[in-house]
């Protein structure tokens, strides 16, 4: 199939433009999900979609779609995108990048009047980032029923608004834009995001063909002793449970933590009471974070988890599993759909995995699914600093725009 | 020699008129050191002792002295007292019922007409607790040269204000009471005290013959490691604060806290940073609070404590020490004479290791010292509950008039 070109001067506009939304003093934006920012972020998108016809419309979840229509429009689309909420001292392009890309690569196949067999959705899902309100990704688990709205609907920012309040502000802000159901039928999602780490850039590469994401498991442990006075209760007596909080770190560094070069085990958050000098600990709270490619490893250590936590006397000791996200494979078609672009454009190409977590994990629940990683300088993201080459961006667009008009004229979309 | 009876209704009348001053709605006191409220507790006492004949004086570190003077005056007095001052929700025995023990003593001794040698000084220490104004026992520190004046006067409190302003208000509110020179000779020191642990009472006994304190050593350790993302970097490349600061508690608590039956160790304040559950601690910072009876150990252990720290790869670990009180031994020769008083009267006595500080502690080091526990009701101090029964004050009050009595009679003091 012959690639029409994308604009690279075109979609790096756009990326500037929107960056203005929410601007920061050094260079970094500050638009959270469901704010103001957000809203005029909307409108901007919104007004470079109707210019180009694309049809507007949003799910109760908040995440806003611009369909390009298709031959026939009962098959489940192709759908791209990726968020427009940044991190509250974040960069340009951590999900601004996948939604003006996938908008790039529209904007480019409708000019070229590449046949569309179904519609061609660019999505931005809401609430990507989880700063303002927690958990992250709540347009995606919604809109792919991981999570209820009502749950979504429920949760506070720090001010105490609910997102069940915001979301019915835009409602009322955003009339002409149509509601959809939650959870229509996908055909395919694509994101391109950038890499948020630095092995791209180490390897001199500009498109990281993602094979899958890491699995995460995240628990609260909390270590019960018995309080007492450090100079009088002889060592014998006593629960201490900073001691027994101790061991068990060691012992899990090293059965969990050491289990292979691939895990990454985090215990990052601990709180100990009553904490203070002259006092035996009475209780230690502490966090465990667990990430790996592999399910089924993921689910052997949470097991060992479970039997050394159960070991720690004289202590008593709760664990309680928080998060508990699979790691998904993307598609190999896909994989080789995004490999076979770059490798038609001179893009230097290697696969990756992603260690970060994105909406794309939610909409491989669905439909097959693929991610373009482009490098981010230093591998920094969620700061200010944070930055992607023009070049890389208008490859990463590219190659987005060759795998979509696949997508597009093909008869059935391919295996997940 | 014969002992004239202390009168066990006086004492108790006075522990609980002057249990008024500051009282809490739970029988506690809150009477903290230099506040309005110690000195009305100073007021009562002093008109006490002026209806006596007791000669009043202080010294620049807020000490309150009541002589009872001897026949001659320029031989170091016998002293005896212990503090005024209470925890924020302290009891009613915690340092008054050493200071009004050794006033009825005197006022007993005094009327009974026990001849004097020397001056008989019953004593009250200024802030002993440490609560409002840290350290603690900046009293006797300052007396017995252990703390400059300059350094306690400089001490602040919550709201700002330095126990060196305090101190000159109490100059202004107490101008009839003349100033003596800080840290004049002593001959001898005799504190009574309630136990605040829970041996005199599991045992039956009325009496403890304090042996000596044991010595305290206290540390802030920092572990610095680097700060990471909890799911991108690799085990093999982290150097994870909370990781080595898990290892070396581990090891501290085995080689130091496992040292003999006699050693208390205790790491009772952690702090971790940033103290994030996705991000890699970049810092740990923590206390050690070690005692023991033998300062010969506590070197040795200090050593130990050095090298396990300095052991801790791949992070990097200082160590602060604190604060070093060592151990001491009272007069054995005081000892003696206590626990002959309590054979004559009939109370079961037993000889026991002081765990807390006391004011005795710097005391001892400028002359012979003596202790005397009696037994709080399951070991509390520092809280509302804090009791002693009225028998055992008694018992406590007429054990230390008989060991004054003694050393009022000798022509020296005896050997610490």
């Amino acid at each position: 199939m012959i690639s029409p070109l994308i604009n690279p001067q075109r979609v790096w506009g756009r990326l500037m433009h929107l960056a203005e939304i929410g601007a920061l003093s050094h260079g970094g934006v500050d638009r959270q999900a469901l704010t103001a920012g957000e809203a005029d972020g909307w409108r901007l998108v919104l007004g470079w979609a109707s210019e180009l016809g694309f049809e507007p419309s949003r799910d109760a979840a908040g995440n806003l779609f611009l369909t390009l229509p298709g031959e026939d429009r009962s098959l489940p689309p192709v759908v791209a995108g990726s968020h427009m909420d940044t991190q509250p001292t974040g960069g340009k392009f951590d999900g601004a990048a996948g939604v003006l890309t996938a908008f790039e690569a529209a904007q480019t196949l409708a000019a070229a009047g590449v046949p569309r067999r179904r519609d061609l959705v660019v999505v931005a899902w809401m609430n990507e980032e989880g700063c303002r309100f927690a958990p992250g990704m709540t347009g995606s688990e919604a809109f792919s029923g991981s999570r209820t709205l009502a749950d979504i609907r429920g949760r506070t920012d720090l001010a105490g608004i609910t997102m069940g309040e915001e979301l019915d502000r835009l409602d009322g802000e955003f009339p002409e834009v149509p509601l959809r159901p939650l959870g229509f039928p996908v055909g395919v999602h694509v994101e391109l995001h950038i890499e948020q780490g630095p092995q791209l850039e180490a390897a001199g590469k500009v498109i990281g063909i993602v094979t899958g994401m890491q699995g995460k498991r995240t628990y609260r442990v909390t270590v019960s002793g018995a309080e007492g006075h450090a100079g009088t209760l002889a060592m014998a007596e006593r629960r201490d449970a900073l001691a027994a909080f101790a061991q068990l770190v060691v012992a899990l560094n090293a059965e969990v933590g050491g289990h292979d070069p691939a895990i990454k085990f985090t215990i990052g958050r601990v709180q100990v009471e009553p904490n203070a000098p002259s006092v035996i600990p009475a209780k230690v709270t502490f966090s465990i974070d667990m990430r790996h490619p592999d399910n089924a490893v993921l689910e052997k250590l949470d097991g060992r988890i479970c039997a050394l936590c159960a070991a720690a006397a004289p202590c008593a000791v709760t664990l309680e599993a928080l998060v508990n996200e699979p790691s998904n494979d993307f598609s190999p078609a896909l994989q080789e759909a995004i490999a076979a672009s770059a490798d038609r454009h001179g893009f230097p190409a290697m696969p990756i995995l992603s260690f970060a977590g994105h909406d794309s994990r939610y909409l491989a629940r669905l439909a097959p699914a693929a991610m373009i990683f482009i490098p981010c300088r230093d591998g920094i993201s969620h700061a200010e600093s944070e930055w992607a080459e023009p070049a890389h961006v208008a490859a990463g667009a590219q190659v987005l725009s060759d795998v979509l008009a696949g997508l597009l004229a093909a008869e059935h979309m391919p295996n997940a």
